[in-house]
C-alpha cells in the first residue's frame, strides 16, 4: 500500500486559502487548517502550525498569494511581506520567499500565485535531488541518527535530510532510523517517526541525551540533519540540540551531514556570530504536550536554535551538489553557479 | 522561612512501614506511600517511586528491617535481600546496603533496623560532608549545570551534587542552578528544580539539547552530577545523558565534577565495561503520564544509564576527600583508609 506524497503546505485555488497540516496535533491528529490571510499564515508560523525551513517559506509565499488574490493593494502586500518575515527570525527561506514573491507584486494576482506555487515545486524537486546526491554517503545497513524533522513535514514534500533517507531506503539500502525525540516541541517524536513509519522506513525514538552514549557503542553510522540558515563561511543554524550532536560526532568519528536546498544558504551573513537566534518562550519548556512538569515559577530557558561552526560539518547537500571541507569555497563556487 | 530538611525515605516504627515521597507524582503532588513488606518496596524502587542510588539502598535497608520487625525468618530474610537486590541492576548501593543489612539478620529485629537506620544517618552524614568538600571547588557566582537529581530526593537527605550547591549557596555563593530536564523522567524538571525552588536556590530548567550550546556561548562553569555506580578505575555510570555532557565538557574545557558517597564506589568492578546498564521499556519514552507522544507502533531505546570514562571526569567529590587525576589511585587510597 503506497500512500500519496505528504505535502504539508497547500493552496486552495478555489477559495483562496492556505492549507496548512496542523503539527502541533500529530501524530494523534491529522488536522489541516485554512487561512485566508498573510496575517494568519503569519500567526500560524510564530505558532509552530507549520515548521520546518523549507516549509515556512513556502507558506509565506502563498500567505502573499492569498491576499494579491483576494485584492489586496500594494501597501497591503508590502505589510504582509513584514508581518511574515517578522513572525520567525532564524530560519533565512522566510525572507527568501517574500523577497521573491514580493518581486512579482507588479505583474499582477496570477503571477503572485505563480511564483508561490514555482517556490514549492522548486523546493520539492530540490529535495528530491538532495535525496539523489546524499543517499550515496550512507553506508549499506545504515543507522542514522536525526535530528528534530527535516522530512516532508518541514519542506514542499519528501524532505531535506529524511529526503536523503527516503532515497536511500528506495535504492534498497536496508537502514534504519534513530530519530531523537527533539524537546521542548518533540519534533523527532511527533513528526519524524510519524512520517517514517508512514512510509514504512523503519524508526526507533531515543531521548536527545542518549545520542553520546549510542555513538559511544557504535550503534550510530551517521547523524543526517537539516538546517535553518547555513552561513556564507559554511556556519550552519539548525533546532537546538544539533550543535551538541557536532561535537558528539566529532568526538566519536562519526560522519555529521547536513542537507539543505541552497535558499537556505544565506550569502549575506558572514558566519554563525551573525545568525540571529530565536529565544521563544520558557513555558514551551515547562509544559510538556500541555501538562505542566515543572514546578510552578522555576524559569527555563529556550534558545530555539544553535549554530555548528563549519568545521564541525562533514558535509553539505545541497540540490546542486554535495559541499565537503572546506566548505566556504564549496558553497561559493555552487552558488556562483547561479 | 525555613523548611525541615527534606528527607524523602522514613522508617515508622509504631507502624513498622516503609514511608517514600512518591517521586513519580513531584512536583505536582507530595504524596507519601507506606510500604509493609520488602517485596513492596522492592516494586517501588523498580516503579521508581523512590530513585537516586543513595536513596534506593536506604529504601531497601528499611525493607529488610520491615521484614525482620514483623517476624520474618531467615529463609524470607534471605529471599527479600535477594527481591531487593534484583529491583534495580545499576546502583550499587543498593546490593551494598542490602549486604550490609543482611550481616545483622542474625542479631534479631532490633539489630537489623538499628543497621538500616545507620545506613540511612551515614548517608545524609556524608552528603553533607560531600558539600563541604566539594563547595569551594564552584567559582563566586557559578551557574552550575546539573543532570538528574542528585539531591535530597536522591539520598538520605540533603544531596550529594545538590548538597555541594547546598553548602556553597548557604556559604554565600551567589550562585545559580542549570537543570537538565533529564528526558525521559525528567527528574531534572520534576525533581531538582522542585527542591531548589523549596530551598531558595534559583534555578533555571534547560533541555537536554540546550547544554552543549550554553556551554559554547560561556554561560557554564561546570558540570555537576551525581553516581549510580563508580568503578575501580574512575568510570562512572549515571542517569542517562550524563556521558555526552562529560564529552560535551571537555570539548568546552568546563570541568566536569562527579559528587557520591563511598557507597558508590564499588572496587569489585574493575571498569565501567562490567558496570550492568538497565535497559527500561521504550514505552516510558513513546508515553509521558499517560499521553502518546509518538506513534503507536514506534519503538523507542531507553539504556537508563551510561558509562563515562575517568579521563572526562575532572573530580570525584567523597565524604572522604576529593580524587583528581588519575582517578584509580585516588579512588585507591581513599578507600584503602577505610
Amino acid at each position: 500500500m503506497s500512500l500519496p506524497p505528504l505535502r504539508p503546505v497547500l493552496y486552495d485555488e478555489a477559495t483562496d486559502e492556505v492549507r496548512l497540516l496542523d503539527q502541533r496535533r500529530l501524530p494523534g491528529e491529522e488536522r489541516w487548517v485554512a487561512l485566508g490571510s498573510a496575517r494568519d499564515v503569519a500567526k500560524a508560523i510564530a505558532d509552530l502550525v507549520v515548521r520546518g525551513a523549507p516549509a515556512i517559506g513556502v507558506a509565506a509565499g502563498y500567505g502573499l498569494a492569498v491576499e494579491a488574490r483576494r485584492g489586496a493593494g500594494p501597501d497591503r502586500l508590502r505589510e504582509s511581506a513584514r508581518a511574515l518575515v517578522r513572525s520567525r527570525p532564524t530560519a533565512v527561506n522566510l525572507a527568501w520567499a517574500v523577497l521573491r514573491v514580493s518581486g512579482t507584486f507588479h505583474l499582477g494576482p496570477a503571477a503572485v500565485l505563480k511564483e508561490a506555487h514555482a517556490i514549492r515545486d522548486e523546493d520539492e524537486a530540490a529535495c528530491r535531488r538532495i535525496g539523489e546526491l546524499g543517499a550515496p554517503l550512507l553506508p549499506p545497513r545504515a543507522t542514522v541518527l536525526t535530528h528534530c524533522n527535516a522530512g516532508a513535514l518541514a519542506t514542499a514534500g519528501y524532505g531535506t535530510a529524511l529526503g536523503i533517507v527516503r532515497a536511500a531506503f528506495q535504492s534498497g539500502n536496508d537502514l534504519r532510523v534513530l530519530a531523537g525525540e527533539t524537546r521542548p516541541f518533540l519534533q523527532g517524536a511527533r513528526l519524524t517517526a510519524w512520517e517514517l513509519k508512514r512510509d514504512g522506513i523503519p524508526v526507533t525514538l531515543i531521548s536527545d541525551g542518549m545520542a553520546g552514549w549510542l555513538m559511544k557503542k557504535g550503534e550510530v553510522s551517521c547523524v543526517l540533519v537539516g538546517a535553518d540558515r547555513i552561513a556564507k563561511n559554511g556556519d550552519v543554524a539548525n533546532k537546538i540540540g544539533t550543535y551538541a550532536l557536532a561535537v558528539l560526532s566529532a568526538h566519536h568519528q562519526v560522519p555529521f551531514y547536513v542537507a539543505a536546498p541552497l535558499s537556505t544558504v544565506d550569502l549575506a551573513t558572514e558566519s554563525g556570530e551573525d545568525i540571529p537566534i530565536e529565544e521563544r518562550d520558557g513555558e514551551e519548556v515547562t509544559l510538556f504536550a500541555g501538562q505542566r512538569i515543572a514546578p510552578l515559577g522555576v524559569p527555563a530557558r529556550y534558545p530555539a536554535f544553535d549554530v555548528t561552526p563549519a568545521e564541525l560539518v562533514t558535509a553539505i547537500v545541497t540540490e546542486r551538489g554535495v559541499v565537503r571541507s572546506p566548505l566556504c569555497e564549496g558553497l561559493s563556487s555552487l552558488t556562483a553557479a547561479t
